[in-house]
């Protein structure tokens, strides 16, 4: 099997695509035409062998999570999914292995209206490459994209979905943690297979000030959110405990904390929205169909404090993860 | 240093920032906002140590690179480079390779107003994925981009620059082929540091038929124009045979051919015009600075016939690159 005939045989399909595509697969460059009024949101990631994901992964999951990390992205954003360029480096051209991926691939694609249109295939270490567009509002001159910098002091903090579950998994697939058979099934579905909150983050336009989707852990995300908005936070470590999905009787409240602060991998929302706009944001997780959390506000002293339910300041230990620290 | 220590320190630049841009590095997303009445030319390439580049290629020369290929599909498309996202994995975080790589990066971006406006960096082989961005305007509802499959029987094929040369130093760095020292600097420079035609593709708007960049070989690459225009190509192998810019007195005529044939890593245009179109071919060649030669030109019948000064066919041999075949 060539490179063309490998592009044709899974990837070059006739359906699924998004009237914004004016142009697909197979030229120079594909095409690609945004309503007019509205921007691209635009997001790359790239997930490589042996740090995203484990080698004896299962494909269908793999293509899964490749587009449903990039659609994280666009949810964060409140931007609408159009289309997407695959780059796809293989060590060889194994024909069950690309029908697995490209099914988890375009069953997540096609349930968005989210259309391939072009990328690049080679031999190599096998890593993968999304750049995915979306589309966002602008209503007079303004740009409705949902950004971290937009929060305000007073601000209440909330959480999409639940958190901590897919380090737990992490942990127990590295064998560092044992849990039972079936929590560890439903845990690493959280790691494999997660949930991009795209109808979240579009319901949330013109309520959420600011946005973004958690993927290194909540602590370092949030140390995002406070410094591009510039003020602090105040969480309430009674609630993040029981953010974790995962019940399991061997995980303790400190062990609970650590996992939902250095968690990783969620792919939740985490937004701000001032408490007068609390019943839009309640409507916006109904309509949505997720569970929100609110867990904590913004305060105008700088950094991240989590404090018990008498308010008094805990000391709690974070990492976030750093490819390269 | 960290990850986002290293993306602020290498990648995150204040300057050369395209009015399309409305929102750079350091969301969830970047925005882009195309000019009214134009489309995105979108194009992705990955290029992968041992595959596409040595291991120890001069990294100042591997950004060039990596941009240029995906300029050169723009070219192609005679879109005008707007932004770019760019996904990197790295072994370690190495402080001199970064600036080198990153300088490189910057002097072709800078000199196509193309803006760095996002992407992804992780640890892993050496793999870099580029996504570039191009705006084609959109005139009474038709796309003025050059597509593959516009060519008509009777128009006449045409290149730009020089063929070949990047495959001659690619056998003689790999030991296969003995070039005087000069003569394998030069052909080096067409090898690591292509020049994208971005240029010429503009200038081509309205005049050529079909365009496409030759990354794969003139006969290979040829061959997926035919088959998108429907047509056959007549090639004339005597002009040819003057394609390489290197002289070597060891390079029989018949290698030249080879070469040019099957050539790889050109990052030339190919691309169709009608006769009567001839002079403002030419214009746009001195306009772009780079030489034109008209090489041949489609016909009825398809497939592709290579002939020599008396109209006999040439029975020539020529692989086009495939990372699978």
């Amino acid at each position: 099997m060539g490179e063309f005939e490998l592009i044709r045989r899974y990837f070059q399909r006739p359906g699924g695509t998004n009237p914004a595509v004016a142009l697909g697969i197979g030229d120079d460059c594909a095409l690609l035409q945004p309503a007019p009024g509205t921007q691209l949101a635009i997001s790359s990631d790239m997930l490589v062998e042996g740090h995203h994901f484990f080698p004896d992964v299962d494909p269908e999951a793999l293509g899964h999570k490749a587009l449903a990390v990039n659609l994280s992205d666009l949810a964060a954003c409140g931007a609408r999914p159009l289309a997407f360029t695959l780059a796809l480096s293989l060590p060889r051209a194994d024909a069950a292995w690309l029908a697995s991926f490209a099914r988890g691939l375009f069953t997540l694609a096609d349930a968005h209206g989210c259309t391939l249109m072009g990328g690049d295939t080679t031999r190599g270490p096998l890593n993968i490459c999304i750049t995915v567009f979306g589309e966002v509002p602008v209503v007079n001159g303004r740009s409705q994209a949902l950004l971290r910098s937009g929060g305000q002091v007073g601000d209440e903090l909330w959480v999409s979905g639940t958190l901590g579950d897919a380090r737990l998994a992490l942990e127990a697939l590295q064998g560092r943690r044992t849990l039972p058979p079936e929590q560890l099934q439903a845990a690493r579905q959280r790691l494999e297979r997660p949930t991009p909150r795209v109808a979240l983050g579009l319901a949330l336009r013109g309520i959420a000030t600011a946005a973004m989707d958690l993927s290194d852990g909540l602590a370092g995300d949030l140390g995002h959110l406070l410094q591009a908005s510039g003020c602090g936070a105040r969480l309430e470590a009674a609630v993040l405990g029981t953010l974790p999905a995962t019940r399991a009787a061997s995980l303790e409240e400190a062990g609970r904390l650590a996992l939902v602060l250095g968690g990783g991998d969620d792919y939740e929302l985490l937004f701000s929205a001032p408490a007068a706009q609390q019943d839009a944001v309640r409507a916006a997780g109904r309509a949505a169909d997720v569970p929100l959390t609110c867990i904590g506000r913004l305060e105008a002293e700088p950094g991240l404090r989590v404090v018990d339910a008498q308010g008094r300041l805990l000391e709690v230990r974070h990492t976030s993860y750093d490819h390269f620290a």
